[in-house]
């Protein structure tokens, strides 16, 4: 007897009384694993996450965590032979195992990347900008997102056991939120070694991670409302989860991401002999072998125009007749077994469903002796027109069913009739079919990918969700959202508007709100280093006074002599200056020049300038002035300097507001003397 | 017998069969109208509305839609007077008449100027920047918005008539859904009134407003996977729609906004001869009275250090015994009745329920006369030490339990078990006390009020959900998010991520995109109207060589002679640059000098810079050249100019990327011989 899973829970793992129930291998029929979760006790590891797990990490910043994640992904690199040898197991050809295992650690690396550039270093994100909401500025909202204190439990298909599982994790951990992962049980020894070596590392604080190696028992009944359930799997069982209390009363979140009748669509545009004829059929055949069609977001359909109908099955016989069926153990094979026997009686029964409307136009050929490995051989449809059965019945295996469409707003038409998909797919050249087809598409997917000869060297492929692009769908999809890179962290997370006195945000924001006081002393801020600022640290420049002659040389020397600056009577019909004007590039320069604290200091560089506005025109014999204010200040992990940004507000001699701006320049976090 | 309500479905006014259900004034009983939706067809509503009032709708650009939203504001403004005559029979006084019908115009008028100002002038809304998904730049992906082909159904509460109906049609139309409104039957004469206004107004396409006066019979049968139902009113109810099986399993998407146990928190530090304190008790009163408490946002539990729980007792009794409750036709009477003698058996048994772990601490007087209006008395409870009755059982009237903690981590406990509430406030003027409690406080509300000395004049108050902000909360408060600006608007589309070559995305999304091709011609694009210029319109510039000579002169004339531009020892020892380097704001005026044509023409104006970016350091010797493309067009309504977003890319003599950012011009539409 093979060895039973464990389950990872309350800083343990877990080992359930009895034999359990065997995991087969998918290709050879013989037993990987035994499951069983006899005795876990769901409720605490949910109490345990609440009070280990969730604690350790909302105490550190958005960018430790992503610091943390980076660091897990390269441990999991190391370890990746172990995984591959494991995944074979599942039926995964060695492609299939690319996407799952190096799919996931890309998608730990990406989140580790996307944490640090795009989140603050802090723990709370701001969304938005200030909103104003009293004419005297005294009164002020900004909308923030803080970390729910609560569990993000993951509910995953078989066919992606590691991808699936971190790519749910690394947003949720970024969010600051401890995560149970419940796999399901064909291939959860293959998510149990990766989560040992993930626990194995000590990389991930305790009780942020846990696992059900088995049935999740009363998992649902323990969460509540700062909880969230992220599902992936069939509607059906979708529809399970979302009729318990604690979904239906109880305020848990639940997020899903179920099985769609994905279409892809060769534009009306494509002749056979264009390029993107052969792009279209190569990505179908693609969709169809990969994990064996065992893919949520697989092509089920295949909208072409009628007239080239024919010759699209011809070339997808073709492809697909050269897809070698069997053992993923032999380098020679394309395409491995389904997950299961089981699995593919269910692909079985979709298909006689299908058969009803539609003619088998190309049937593979599989290993005879298949009845022990759960093989199928590709198989493409060919439905009759005004068929029902490819939009309602997802034959989840290398099974394909081609339709034939009748002008652009049909396929549209068609495509909607799969009632909301997590992604469709269009091969075209033509800029117009490709707007007129994707925003028709796009209100029915999360998802879209024009393919043409200009992007198919790097597309990554229909079948491929990014964790930079959102990934589920609306409506049968559904109706929930992962990934998408910062995106997938904030559903994570509570978004509140706080109002209150610029003061009082500045406080609780930790960044400098328009309105707040500001901190003058006789020391200028650029002398002080990332250790010494502080948000609300200002300088209040002397004023300079700008003249015609500044004007005129500003023009000649930069070559800048557009007319509102260089003719008086050109400028005077300007309609909006009404007269000479200094250029907005020459207000910015001046300011930098009051501003500035010219000894070498803390402050290294000026990289930048953000939401440069010019509100009143400088005429000359204008004087203006600049407040140059500490807004946010961002240490970087591993550098020895931060980024500060600066508001800066130009003013002229009538306090009215000439410029506004952010200047973002990087600060030494020490500095001798400073 | 009063006179019947109609519906407004499907282009006409239908009046039910029979006599209806009578309707009742809230202060003297008598029949205001009878409501009956008898023989309506709902089917046919939502048919017209996907029919007819869907693509009028959406053949509009954001702009147009808002420009509608600005005209109906106006036109309703004008007729305030009849709305005003009609809602003193809710029992609202002229307080809360304005809470609810100016509320309502002030609404429309901020989602009008959101629409202009944060959504572009097309149907597409971009979401974040481009995503870069392979090395070459050939593979882009890009987030969207669209409208959904579907209908935005809104269920409302009886306690806003006219603000109910309107600020959930603001963001519905904006994002070019339409709506049919059901308003709840007691109040459904107002909301009536101002659907005829809307109507007889002809401002908003036919087909995008329709009204069920009455039950809404099978109106959620008719919806699919593009529908969305926003309900206001009682977790009951909520519960009964999330059960709908269209809801379950049809991927229709419901948004709940249930009434909450809200509280209002004194903070530790506020004593009571502090401004705070007074603001505090003021608060609670206002948020008792106003409507007469039945706000689903009203305060239900005052939480108070234990040490001030009996002056706050004292400091609300003495308020509200000074609070004449009566007929709102009466100008002395500060809070009128409760909606109907149901509502007030309610909240009779409510504190009943309440006072199980409650005493009164004080009860005002109602007219004696009250058995045929639904006038009740303001009560305030203190709640024993450990109650749970006060964060379970909510009163929707004039009634507040008062509650003391012990800490600051005992108040943010108490407020939590609330289970998710819509909104908190919290009088403090220590910034050290707001951040910690609002923190706290964010994950389980959706706004969160921080009130002090500073923003007390300006504040709209506890109670008031404001167009610019969300409204909604986790868990009790219904999971919902409404308002908050744009955010409102993209609930109601769909987002997508495409995926594509840079010249598919540009043609789809109508905004150039960085990869896509530039077209050069003779022509300088600064030439050329916003009628004639086309994305993608490009002027490569000649180079320029800067010399040291220029960085000097440069420093020297506007001032800024830090030391990387000034110093060569000093600059070579900045880990940056190692040597002098030329000033940013140098390279962007240089810039600037070599891709501007100088004579009028129809450019009026650059107005600001966005998201600059200095990537490689300029060094004396370097020659520079830039490249400027028409990313994206946007004319503005009512004006002859528009604003044209331009691509800037410099670059240095060896390819290098110098410095990126977008260039903001106004256009003149036309311009003679351009």
């Amino acid at each position: 007897m093979s060895a039973l899973l464990e389950s990872y829970a309350a800083g343990r793992w877990f080992r359930a009384a009895g034999d359990g129930a065997p995991l087969l291998d998918a290709a050879t029929g013989e037993e990987v694993a035994r499951i069983s979760s006899r005795g876990l006790d769901v409720g605490a590891m949910v109490r345990h996450a609440r009070e280990a797990g969730g604690p350790a990490l909302r105490s550190l910043t958005f960018h430790e965590r992503a610091a943390l994640l980076k660091a897990l992904a390269k441990h999991l690199v190391e370890r990746k032979d172990e995984l591959y040898a494991l995944s074979v197991r599942t039926g995964a050809t060695a492609r299939d195992t690319m996407v799952d295992v190096d799919g996931g650690f890309g998608t730990l690396f990406s989140y580790a990347s996307k944490g640090v550039r795009e989140l603050p270093n802090d723990t709370v994100f701001l969304d938005g900008g200030l909103e104003r909401l009293g004419k005297g500025g005294t009164f002020v909202g900004q909308h923030l997102y803080t970390s729910r204190p609560g569990v993000a439990v993951q509910i995953n298909a078989f066919n992606f056991p590691v991808w699936g599982m971190l790519e749910k994790l690394a947003p949720a951990f970024l969010a600051g939120l401890p995560t149970i992962v419940k796999p399901a049980s064909q291939t959860a020894y293959l998510t149990e070694l990766a989560v040992r070596q993930i626990i194995a590392s000590g990389i991930l604080p305790e009780g942020t991670l846990q696992l059900v190696a088995g049935g999740a028992g009363a998992l649902l009944d323990e969460l509540t409302i700062q909880d969230s359930v992220a599902f992936t799997g069939s509607a059906h069982t979708a529809g399970i989860l979302r009729r318990h209390p604690n979904v239906l009363d109880g305020g848990v979140v639940l997020g899903v991401e179920a099985d769609s009748l994905n279409c892809s669509i060769l534009g009306p545009d494509v002749r056979p002999e264009d390029p993107e004829f052969d792009l279209f059929v190569k990505g179908v055949v693609t969709e169809m072998t990969v994990k064996a069609g065992q893919k949520c977001t697989a092509i089920r359909r295949v909208l072409v125009p009628e007239t080239v109908a024919g010759q699209v099955v011809e070339a997808l016989a073709a492809r697909l007749e050269k897809v070698a069926v069997g053992d993923p153990r032999d380098p020679d094979v394309r395409m491995g077994p389904l997950a299961s026997l089981g699995q593919r009686d269910e692909v079985r029964k979709a298909v006689e469903a299908l058969r009803s409307s539609a003619e088998v136009a190309f049937s593979g050929a599989a290993p005879a002796d298949g009845e022990r490995g759960a093989f199928m051989a590709p198989l493409v449809l060919r439905a009759r027109s005004g068929a029902a059965e490819p939009h309602d019945v997802e034959p989840f295996g290398p099974v394909a069913t081609v339709l034939a469409y009748d002008g652009v707003e049909s396929a549209i038409a068609l495509a909607a009739r799969g009632r909301g998909s997590l992604v469709a797919s269009l091969a075209t050249h033509d800029p117009e079919v490709a707007r007129s087809v994707v925003l028709g598409l796009a209100p029915w997917h999360g998802r879209v990918l024009v393919l043409d000869r200009d992007d198919a060297k790097e597309s990554t492929g229909h079948g491929s969700p990014l964790p930079t692009l959102v990934h589920g769908g609306p409506g049968r999809a559904g109706g929930g959202e992962e990934l998408g890179g910062v995106r997938g962290v904030l559903h994570h997370m509570q978004r509140t508007a706080v109002q209150g006195s610029p003061d009082q945000l500045t406080a609780i924001t930790g960044r400098w709100t328009t309105g707040a006081a500001r901190a003058q002393s006789d020391v200028h801020p650029f002398r002080k280093s990332l250790a010494e600022l502080r948000v609300g640290d200002t300088i209040a420049s002397a004023r300079r006074t700008v003249s015609l002659a500044d004007i005129d040389h500003f023009a000649e020397f930069t070559g800048d002599t557009f007319y509102a600056h260089t003719d008086a009577e050109a400028a005077a019909r300007n309609p909006l200056f009404g007269g000479i004007v200094a250029h907005g590039y020459l207000v910015v320069s001046l300011a930098a020049g009051l501003f500035v604290d010219p000894a070498p200091g803390p402050v290294l560089a000026n990289f930048g300038v953000d939401a440069l506005r010019f509100l009143t025109p400088v005429k000359a014999g204008d004087a203006i002035d600049v407040t140059l204010t500490v807004k946010q200040i961002t240490p970087r992990g591993g550098a020895d300097y931060g980024e500060v940004r600066w508001d800066a507000l130009v003013t002229n001699q009538d306090g009215q507001t000439v410029a506004t701006y952010d200047v973002l320049t990087l600060v030494a976090k020490t500095w001798p003397g400073a």
